[in-house]
């Protein structure tokens, strides 16, 4: 199947939620108490997805609150360089610092991070700063988990999801679920259900969804058949080296596997996914298609130091994917 | 016309929110001030209609937090004392105290009311404190918009709402909006809208339809349009003495008049129309019929000293109906 | 020993602190939750010293803050009708409310209250809602330990203390020890050794030195050992129906018996002793008769139904010492 | 004038408080957003102090809390590393993160910096983390401004000043003001006169005396004669670039210079000035030749990249004052 989208719109993507800054370990294979130096790049989900969207050439624009310091200019700089449209970046004027994550790479599976997310600047975003003409400009409007974890930032999304409703815009959900600001399991369950009730497209991993249905008893079939009741098209579980798998509406199941990789981390491997996910298929192509793009992208980045900066270009990718004998 | 509800259910009606403590000034016509004892009842919008509906015969269910306290336990023995079962009514463990009002009757015209809400114990109620099999067992379950003003009691809402839509089992919006814990008219507009979404049954006053849109500019024809669009499939739109005015979803539209009442107080006089006229509807009434319940009971209510106490038996609501040359 | 005062002042007396709403059960010897009817009065123990000292004669003052609504309106005019000055009494901005007390007497024996004092107006007095010229006029100033239990309030009692020292006003300390808002026993151990510090008279209970002292081993003798060490000339320590024992700086040690009285309720009978106590010691008697004084005020208020309103008169704290054989 | 400290003692100097991350610029002479690496080091005030101390010779202890994470862990590794006893360092065990603090050098006379501050564990240190034991075994115990900005770490200032003057210990106050997590600056003079007038010695600079009498108006002379009436023998003025003042309570008066330096930062003077200072002082010589080794030690630290890292040896102060020709 290949699914279709607004051709006269001025974005391919709009994007809202969480805009940071990833404070990654110059030196690595070890404890980040040997870390002595860090080297900085915009992260967080949606930025990260907004970016990568963006070097694969599709026009992109960011809805977020940032702080009103020099972490804050520097990604809005950062993202205007890369081609997103950040005339929707408000500054925050309360005082809230940008999250931070500092990531530490003891080996390529031991990964792990350490975040700043106390009242940050992200999590602060009003419903009155989002627009309803913005988003009406949009083919599709992505939302992110990480987004509805704290009021105001959680009615935020509750208003772009209402503005795209009311413009026609397709909602697409990635899960991106981080424990940290969570009051507990069954509040996200709640809002994160509700997110994906409104969306066409769902994307996340096998232990995201256990989190949506605050349990863990479920098979993929029986995930994707109950949101695919609701108003989604398609649903993708991924499995990280076991691939992902698309359920579709019209009850067509698609697997793809992982591309293996000189993996350095695996930090990034979901946004990267995503951005290249969703570029395919905005560019016609099938889901099968697209499931490989996401996967070939997801390789790339996890080979690399960074997330943000290591997105990869359709040239790479395709590379990639030829390399495997798997042309698109 | 008449809607049709199911008719194998344990309870008519199961409510969920805040029950708290009403102190009714017993001197009135004067300043709180010059008032020097108080008279304790049960309050709180779902509270009253659920004991409103039980005095007038129907089978009512709570789902609320109270506090582990004198209050919280005169709550629980009055509600079972009129026949509410409160099997489903939990007790807070933290030391959050029941919710308080004091009211103030200067002149029949000039009521105003003093409330305690700082992180009351009913706005502490928790997803898991809902249960799916208890709301599986009402023919109506219904919502109040104070419920929504905070975490978690707002996710427990969302969870109770989650399981009537699974259980088919119709939902009744009261906005009852009080402006104190709400942190702004953006943010309540963003839940009103998502409550009214789920709902069969709306009902509200005017001023509360303007915090529903975020807006004052729309008339009840346009509110009721938007909200028949989705799942709703009845409108009460309520204009105080001027009456009030239902919209169904095949376009009828019903006009009803307020009765004269020698009016003590206005407060009650929304809990006493919601329980009159969700008793009329649910005993196969026409909206027309249930409508002047409405009207019958809040008229009685507001000439008496409380909300909870006063609530009206059927002989009385058609007592005055007929006294009014409106037989039901 | 008779203590010497300044007597060029325009107020004998100003107590800084908490002031508050009582809700006195009409109906008693039963639990709350069937108590239906409740009596309003002034509350708070440094209010309530205010205020019996001014029944008593004494030319008092009061520094707090009340919330700005009926409550704060009523403590306010109480307190003026009383003779209590209230020109230092401040209306809180930020919509505190009044700090509010329901007692319970199911017997003599067995009385509790039901404390709101969640972010209330009194915590609320800030350092700068503070006079220095105001307490330059008195001959002593009352400070109570619950207004030590938050910030802001914590500040502005300190900068009250300050202001004593440098005007050269002595300073009673009255422990009023309430374990709600406070963080933990650590904490109001370190205010209350604080406070003990800069105070010249010093009264509580022995459980409050307990408190005081984060300990429960110190005999009543090494209690006042350590105060009198510091600033302290004179500590009190009460024993309930055993009396009370003042220690003084000179080794003076004075026993009091405590009067038999037909108890009604265990509430108030703190603040009258401390009004009768200093109102003797400031009218030149000895810290015997003082200490008979405020046993005599406290048997009053124990035999009758609130708490300020209760203050006796000079007249009947004398009668009760005469039907004793013992005149001051 | 001399000093006379204890003999006996196993530690010179313990400190009291914070102990954070500092994210140095690496690139430098540049805004932060233009900055993409940063080298960090441990920091804080007191922490600074301490290690400076260590490296001078001093045996010195830390009494604070840290997270519990890789961060916490640096920050103890390191100070045990240069000598500083860590046995009194707690871990914070409910989550809070170590403070932060991004250094920008844009020139060397326009430095700022980025904290992140909310509920950081350093101020979640809490009076029972505190041993009366360990005070004990102090010739000094020094106390920082920051550690009074928030409950608990502020009632943990509290008892270890108790215990220090229990222990006769004397109390250094470096006043170390920083905005940030302070409600108001009338809640700041509140505390940092009570510290004052615990201490025996206080160091600041001008602006942060100011901060201490809530007042701009006062002359040297008239803030040290106040502090001087107190507990305190000694007042350290300091006026940057102008030099400090010394007021002793015998009324001698001492005036240093500051000591030119390649300036490359400003960051890290007062904490070197005070390591020096003290080293100096605890060894017996003079409070003027106190002052030269403080002033030395500063203008080395400003020199270089970072503050804690950088903290000086005894041969590097002495071969700069020889520079100078002024011998200590």
């Amino acid at each position: 199947m290949t699914m279709t989208f607004s051709t006269d719109k001025r974005f391919d993507l709009i994007a809202v939620g969480r805009a940071c800054i990833d404070l990654n370990a110059t030196e690595y294979n070890r404890p980040m108490e040997e870390t002595m130096t860090f080297s900085k790049y915009v992260g967080g989900s949606p930025a990260n997805i907004a970016i990568g969207s963006s070097k694969l050439g599709l026009k992109t624009g960011f809805i977020g609150k940032v702080s009103d310091d020099q972490h804050g200019r520097f990604i809005q700089s950062y993202m205007e360089k890369v081609g997103v449209d950040t005339s929707q970046m408000v500054k925050d004027t309360e005082g809230h610092k940008s999250g931070l994550t500092f990531t530490e790479i003891k080996s390529p599976k031991e990964c792990s991070i350490l975040m700043y997310r106390t009242d940050v600047a992200d999590l602060n975003l009003r419903p009155e700063d989002v627009s309803e003409g913005y988003i009406a400009q949009a083919k599709i409007l992505l939302i992110s988990g990480t987004a509805l974890a704290k009021s105001p930032s959680r009615e935020a999304v509750f208003q772009a999801v209402d503005y795209a409703k009311r413009q026609n815009v397709p909602i697409v959900f990635e899960l991106d679920y981080r424990p940290y600001t969570w009051q507990s399991e069954e509040e996200t369950s709640v809002y994160y259900k509700w997110a994906a009730e409104q969306s066409t497209i769902v994307i996340g991993t096998r232990d995201e969804y256990n989190i949506l249905e605050n349990s863990e008893g479920n098979s993929d079939e029986q995930t994707a058949k109950a949101l695919l009741s609701s108003r989604a098209e398609l649903v993708i579980i991924k499995h990280g080296v076991d691939g992902s798998i698309a359920f579709e509406d019209d009850g067509t199941i698609t697997h793809a596997k992982a591309y293996p990789s000189n993996v350095l981390k695996t930090f990034g491997a979901g946004d990267s996914y995503a951005s290249a996910f969703l570029y395919a298929l905005l560019n016609g192509n099938s889901v099968r298609e697209a499931l490989q793009f996401g996967g070939a992208s997801a390789a790339i980045v996890v080979s690399k130091h960074s997330s943000s900066e290591a997105m990869p270009t359709v040239e790479e990718i395709k590379a990639l994917l030829a390399q495997h004998e798997q042309s698109v």
